[in-house]
């Protein structure tokens, strides 16, 4: 497929090499691609570089926002969540149309340092804001309740965890199902909460994904829903 | 131990039953207990009404909020999360004092119908608010993220599943986890999130524990926190 990653941080660039390993054709976006290029300092969570990265996945093609092709298929709103609007804006809804568009980011704000809270929960989420803003687009929101490495290496945590999936357009769904398998997370493991409104559950979960991280010491975890 | 369940619902009494079976002296505070123990109409989680629930546990005594014994060493706050404060602000100060308050309530506002929202959240829990408003207890928050049959039944769900636990005093949560022992949750079963901070993270679990409900049909379910 083709694929277009918005956003050039750790979860862009962990999401855009896992796709281009797999055939597909990806992009990414970001604001200014020749800062973005040039950008030599570490990511504390990474270890890496953009630099050094881009020169590992010399596949992916970093554009500007305003260069997106109008051919992608699915777009990923890999930014952070405080900024997602802003980015898509900047995109524009002409071109965002009726694209699938996978939604991995959680509104948290960092203002008043650690812990974060999150900008709007409990009667909103960045979901249905963004389904909202660009009614035409087809959003899923689906593996923004785990780390990056997880997200595409789900076998580092043990067990059968999940993830969680919910959107209004049962195809774009089926389209993130068929990427999500993709990355090893087979079907059953991935549970459909309904529509777009369901967003709100899941990145209400951040407050407490958070605390588990400080208190076991890593993000290297998952949620195993178990029932009779 | 003697132990003081604050409310006359589902929760109330399926604890009261647990920790009384388990030869603790149990106590039941509720606005009126006149009116409580005539109460015939089921209730619909449960199918038992109150006063058929009372006539199988006599050793339950029932008492009003002014009536909560000196002596009690525990007390369990199992109102609803939206009249929880109301409830204690009527037991008082003076009667809470230093107890060990064990909160498992959710301060869930179903004022619009299903699915509820949070009356607050985010910056604020019902947990902090216990904590704020009566600062010599020692509040702790446990088991507001299962259903009623799984606090005290919780093999009826599969797998080595967690609770969370937070609060500011240790000594309390020593003897919190000694309670959750004796319902069928081993210690390494319950994961200790630090200060009564870490409420706001359990009780904004419920928007998706709530939608995997609906999902799935059931409440009957719980999440195991997996990691390497």
């Amino acid at each position: 497929m083709k694929i277009t990653i918005i956003g050039s941080g750790v979860v862009g660039q962990t999401l855009a090499a896992a796709f281009h390993s797999q055939g597909h054709q990806v992009w990414m976006a970001t604001r200014n691609p020749d800062e973005t290029a040039k950008r030599t300092v570490e990511d504390p969570q990474s270890g890496e570089s953009f630099a050094h990265w881009h020169a590992e996945n010399p596949g992916v093609t970093l554009v500007s926002f305003g260069q997106v092709p109008d051919g992608s298929e699915v777009l990923v709103n890999a930014t952070g969540g405080m900024v997602s609007l802003d980015a898509l804006d900047q995109i524009g809804a002409d071109k965002i149309g009726s694209k699938v568009l996978l939604d991995v980011a959680n509104p948290l704000d960092f203002s008043q340092g650690f812990p974060p809270t999150l900008a709007y929960c409990n009667t909103d989420s960045l979901g249905e804001r963004i389904q909202q803003r660009f009614p035409g687009a087809r959003v899923v929101k689906a593996l923004n309740t785990v780390n990056f490495r997880v997200m595409v290496q789900p076998d580092i945590v043990p067990g059968a965890h999940n993830l969680f999936m919910c959107g209004d357009d049962p195809g774009a769904k089926e389209v993130v199902l068929g990427l999500l398998a993709s990355l090893g997370w087979p079907r059953g493991r991935v549970l459909d909460l309904g529509g777009i409104g369901a967003a709100r559950g899941t990145e209400m979960l951040m407050p407490l994904w958070l605390g588990l991280m400080v208190q076991m010491g890593s993000p290297i975890m998952n949620f195993e829903i178990r029932r009779p």
